[in-house]
């Protein structure tokens, strides 16, 4: 059965967003549509340029008869700074600070419109390089994870303090806790990673390094490697940090008696001139 | 500046997608397009159909100059059906089984596309009711609760086991694990349920049902209601389950050296003839 551009157009739209970062072919969209292939090249012509007016994501198109279009998920740099500075004005109400400098965020952390966003922005950074698996510890990096993972359509994988009989044999790193110098330790399902694989790995928070240093350690266990570090919010650390090179979404001063939320160094560390040639006109 | 109707459908697909479950406004779509709200009903009309016909939700309209529309996402009952027995399939490979009759399923629970079902699945059940908040226990609930907050764009609170100082005030219930029969506790933020809402509880994984019984007293101590429990897996149980109506994915029959999985009882909780109805012509 035939169906009509309006219709297709529907379809494509939802069909790729759901698959981000996947080659969609040609001979499926024919198929599925029951249309020929030069009718669906032109709507994926105009998928395109909607998608990339409207700041959406960009549209990979591989010409030829084996090609198809690919969807690449980004964000332009004023909504992501528009973003973060909501984010900024959230967390500055008065009622979230908590004794010893701490700030209540568990809540943005739960919403499915800021989880959405953190994800997009943290996988327009990858839009053009390989990752494979996004890596976090147990709790609160979990949600941040699994929205990149849903932007990247890559798997994400959890470590954790204490390793559980439902994870199956495990590999552990011990790691100097930055903050309070305690030594710690972190597990990992033998299972998760695989060797030579690019590691994305992520946080909701991140003050001396020691949480990502241990993340760091095990990647190397599992002879994979580091693609990149991201965290929601740094905190403000008076020694060498670990991690020489993160990207972070918030920057976070904090005293006894108050706290300055800023934003992280984000803007530079994405929207680089050779990243914003590839998505800008 | 007009927009041609080909692009007002791929922005306004891509952008009721990203909102499920939220009235857009006709004003909204007409001011975004420079179009006339005449014509906005129509590309609405289109939207309809099309996401019905491919069964990737309902689009309700409200009629009317200060109408709009809302997407409300589910999957259809085959497609539930083909998801879960692609996940008994792969459940059912010889190297998951660990001792004592677990199954190793993290890897799952890591897939961008299997949580996205998940998510969906849920929701289906949901698309006429209400739900304010989806909650869950720290740490193997979280990537289910998330991706249910996501189709149902609500937001989701985790309750944990340790109370962290990041969390502020919180409100702790003691209960029974019904595996083990230990006293357990488990704390959840005090801003995190309002009196009255709506809560979803959601688990990984269910046996004796000790866990979610906890949850159920954690929502009753914040005066909320419970709206529904919904697990991805159930083991089985000999004793009686505290929990009388909940939804399960899978069934896990675990002996020590065999492992049986079955699907769960979700095609009685969800495809009901009177829900089915609402999205079925």
């Amino acid at each position: 059965m035939k169906v009509r551009r309006s219709d297709r157009l529907i379809d494509m739209t939802r069909y790729l967003l759901e698959r981000p970062h996947r080659l969609v072919s040609l001979t499926f969209f024919s198929e599925r549509y029951g249309s020929a292939k030069s009718s669906i090249s032109e709507d994926l012509t105009i998928l395109k340029r909607t998608l990339k007016s409207r700041g959406t994501g960009l549209l990979e198109t591989v010409p030829g008869a084996a090609g198809g279009a690919r969807f690449i998920p980004y964000i332009p740099e004023k909504e992501a700074t528009q973003f973060v500075d909501g984010v900024i004005e959230s967390l500055s109400e008065a009622d979230r600070f908590l004794p010893g400098g701490y700030v209540y965020m568990s809540d943005l952390l739960g919403r499915p419109n800021v989880l959405r966003q953190v994800g997009r922005l943290i996988a327009t950074q990858y839009l053009a390089d390989q990752v494979d698996t996004v890596l976090t510890v147990a709790t609160k990096g979990i949600p941040i994870a699994q929205s990149i993972s849903d932007y990247l359509n890559v798997p994400f994988v959890i470590a954790r303090h204490d390793s559980q009989i439902t994870e199956g044999s495990t590999v552990s790193v011990n790691y100097v806790s930055g903050s309070s110098s305690r030594i710690e330790k972190m597990a990992l399902s033998k299972r998760s990673l695989a060797p030579d694989s690019r590691v994305l790995i992520v946080d909701d928070f991140m003050k001396g390094g020691g949480t990502v240093g241990g993340m760091q350690s095990l990647v190397k266990e599992f002879d994979a490697k580091v693609a990149g570090v991201a965290v929601f919010a740094e905190g403000s650390f008076a020694g060498e940090r670990r991690v020489p090179n993160y990207t972070s979404l918030l920057k976070i001063h904090a005293t006894n008696d108050h706290v300055e939320v800023t934003p992280g160094n984000f803007a530079e560390q994405i929207y680089t001139p050779e990243r914003l040639a590839q998505f800008v006109d």
